[in-house]
């Protein structure tokens, strides 16, 4: 049993994009040395997510939407008022998402259906080079 | 330390059904070796997911009216334009949920609360089987 | 590699109350033996779950406010039909956001951004002590 601290970056534009990052999760998973085990990945930030879903644009479409209906970023936030970054709305999507996501691996490879790609969603109001630690712990 | 992946197979109707795994996912872990750890509960599908919950009719009610609110069936999905199978909704609830669940192990035990359960959702709009699978990390 | 079992325990005045648990999660993984691996933080109850957040009075308020939108506490639930202890919204809101909670640990730290903090939300409708199970894995 070891455990591998990896990363991976990439660059968003913010305002709910979502990246497919499973490629770059599933190429540190095969330059480890970890067969069997789980990846933890992390946002290390306060207004990214985590999640996973069928990649494609109908899907992607109607999951920001739902975002717009229930976090709506044009009402007042008090974070707004305190700052004034206007990110108010971020901050409370990606709460409510989540920031880690754990996935296990099996004979090397991620244990994802055939229609399930992983997804950071970058709810930011600006883009951003952004940086996700992948805790891969295993044997 | 070390690595077991276990599966558990059971059927739902799909349309929201909750299912209380929480036997199934016992059993798995009292059959391994492993008294202390984690295990990593996995949906590999993108329709379903996992949380705890007080299973008992009441609560299980109340969550699937919370996703008829949040999410509703009867609204226009990109995914199902696309595509026309008509769970579009389903895809949306399942990435908000979260497709992994964590929970702790000690003593070979799950450490659950009392009026805790943990519950597979299936949001697709059809009956199926379902395998998920486990993966025990620990000693 | 190895398995610590540690607890945090606090007092919550419960109604969607936020508790910054940073500093105790911290200090318990710097007490351990463990440099690198995750710590998955586990609330072993049906009205209690955990996020991520910038912990400071609006961000809190704004996350208070989007579940008295989405989960509001004033509708009729069928949990409090049945079993008249009031808190139907709290067990709803639990499992939306989810009781489990997992963050990498590298050199001895939490891997967590400069302004990124874990909370407990005690969604429960009265005060209460609440102790959490700290599952860490690594070496």
């Amino acid at each position: 049993m070891t455990v591998e601290t990896r990363t991976i970056q990439f660059h968003t534009r913010g305002n709910a994009e979502m990246t497919d990052i499973t490629d770059q999760v599933r190429e540190e998973i095969q330059k480890s040395a970890i067969s069997n085990g789980t990846v933890t990945i992390f946002c290390p930030s306060s207004t990214t997510a985590l999640t996973t879903i069928e990649y494609e644009s109908g899907c992607i479409h109607d999951l920001e939407r739902l975002y717009d209906q229930i976090v709506p970023q044009n009402q007042d936030y008090q974070h707004n008022k305190r700052w004034g970054d206007g990110n108010g709305h971020s901050h409370v999507r990606a709460a409510l998402q989540g920031a880690s996501f754990t996935v296990p691996i099996s004979g090397n490879r991620l244990t994802l259906g055939t229609w399930q790609q992983i997804i950071h969603i970058d709810f930011d109001n600006r883009s951003r080079n952004r940086e996700l630690i992948l805790q891969v712990i295993g044997e």
